[in-house]
């Protein structure tokens, strides 16, 4: 694919977009020849990508995070910026996609020339989804868009997939903070490098009430929400919250410039790059280990002595660490392996 | 191992404490004729095994599990129980073991004949040490020990690995809650079923705030740690935040009406039973993924190319994804399977 590639590295013009259109549709495709172009296309577009900052949002449904995510890409495109927004929805598959959602929701933005939306990859696990949204990100960073922003529907674990993937990550969250409606998924809060309170407008006694509780919050997790606190420690940051309208366009400069403090920090710390390695890395290992289980679940011995084995550990009338080490066995010895651990014992035989 | 399993079985007495010794010694053996015995012990005393309550229990250092723990062991035996305490503790192969820390720290209730005190198994990976707790676990349960405290030191992913043993976990926190010398590990917070404030005697303020604090906390992470939003749905039980003194032993009956409270409600709704196959289940998984990791890592071929591979992704010079394909390409082929997925494309083979 040197002509994707070409028209991808080339001038942003509508070529170029039509190419980055047709780049991630073929890295979505799992048909075996088309991943054997996807995976050339990489390799092409490689030393061209990384140079965008990578900022992930999440939130409830009714957030107003697409309200949030096109106000901020008008607003960075004045500044200059050229802005990608990629959507990571392991429901899309079930729901029958979310293209035409997508480009309702934020219709100023996706005619801009200057922004470039995509939504989420339908089909498959939230890993894959999740992949194929990285490698998206690459496509959109080598053809010069500098803002990837990418939003999760909370599904899943696809937050904890995008705080994977982003530099960081924005948690978006309505006045109400203490209403139980706006359960927060747990773990998400401790992902958070920043907390905006939005629709701060409607109610703005509610939205200071907000505030204060999740710095609070923060605090008790271990983080320090709070600015006076932060200044402690300079080296490292603090996760803020700040409060926004997105439909007023209100708040746009504080988040942009808190967005900035961090980046800076975190560059001049040598975190942002290790944070990218480490977030390679991960990557690599859990595709690894989803083709390990993969493998196992496929193999035929393990396969047909699965449904007994996990019956019997379920109803609790065999260990599950040796049930592990039985189907290990079976899965090393259909091909001529053998793990030296554990000699198999059956239930059958025991004295 | 009869004569083992027979001794455990049989009344409490001397000889039954040192079988269970011996048993839990021969659990984390790892030659492979002493894993042969263990697992057929395991396979006789499984079908006695189950019958106990499992408790488990983290905080930070200083914030008294031990001095807790042993009032309430002692308080239980008092209410007729047999009490087991085991400790996962995945630091103690460094620190060279907890075994004289356990006496010395819980000595009425070490010497107490309805009591069995085991410090953690040394040396291991994290999920070694809980597997060989969960183990030792069955043997106290076989031997009829009602209820199995399980104490976690907080090292690593150790209180995840305690509450998916237990069917009960409880986080222990000191009053001063918002101080951030108090950080608790991300995600503890949202496995606590109950979170108990120690040494509230020493600053009953404090404890009064760290209790209206860790409340509204829970609530803002999903729960609601509050007993009136509790009845709102008594089929589930609602994380409960209460105020202890385990120096004076105060605190004690309000906190175990919380634990039958909670197992009422659990084991009415089938939450209990449930929690336990989910457990199990679980458990075989993890022991399974951690053997395939293990085969993969020691796997020649994989071995040789992993030094380069991990480079080029950590760089940024190689796609995660490619690189994982690549990797179980070498796997599956050392052992002649194919995966059908990918065709091995290599970065040099670009065009």
């Amino acid at each position: 694919m040197p002509g994707l590639a070409q028209a991808i590295l080339g001038m942003p013009d509508d070529v170029q977009r039509r190419a980055i259109a047709k780049s991630i549709t073929l890295l979505e495709s799992t048909r075996p020849n088309h991943r054997v172009l996807a995976q050339r296309l990489l390799n092409d577009l490689l030393p061209h990508a990384g140079g965008a900052f990578r900022l992930g949002v999440t939130g409830v449904p009714g957030v107003g995070k697409s309200t949030f995510i096109e106000a901020l890409g008008l607003y960075l495109i004045k500044l200059g910026h050229r802005v990608a927004v990629l959507t990571v929805d392991p429901s899309s598959s079930v729901s029958g996609g979310s293209i035409l959602g997508d480009k309702t929701r934020m219709e100023k933005l996706s005619v801009h020339a200057s922004a470039f939306i995509r939504p989420s990859p339908t089909g498959g696990t939230l890993g894959g989804v999740a992949a194929r949204t990285r490698e998206a990100m690459l496509v959109c960073e080598a053809a010069g868009y500098d803002i990837v922003v990418v939003e999760t529907v909370g599904v899943g674990q696809s937050e904890t997939a995008v705080a994977a993937m982003t530099d960081m990550f924005v948690l978006m969250q309505l006045p109400n903070a203490g209403d139980e409606l706006q359960a927060i998924k747990k773990g998400v809060m401790e992902l958070a490098d920043l907390v905006l309170i939005n629709k701060a407008d409607l109610d703005p006694a509610a939205a200071m009430r907000a505030q204060a509780q999740i710095v609070s919050s923060l605090r008790l997790l271990g983080h320090s929400g709070s600015p006076e606190l932060a200044r402690h420690d300079d080296r490292r940051w603090q996760p803020q919250v700040l409060q926004t309208s997105a439909l007023r366009v209100q708040g746009m400069d504080a988040f942009w410039a808190a967005v900035l403090r961090f980046r800076d920090l975190q560059s001049a710390a040598g975190a942002l790059t290790q944070r990218r390695r480490d977030q390679a890395l991960a990557w690599m290992w859990e595709r690894i280990e989803s083709g390990l289980r993969q493998s196992f679940r496929e193999d035929p011995l393990v396969a047909a002595a699965m449904q007994t084995t996990r019956q019997a550990v379920a109803d609790g009338t065999m260990v599950g660490s040796l049930a592990a080490q039985n189907l290990l066995d079976l899965f090393a010895r259909a091909h001529g392996r053998q793990t030296e651990h554990s000699p198999n014992v059956n239930s059958g035989s025991a004295g």
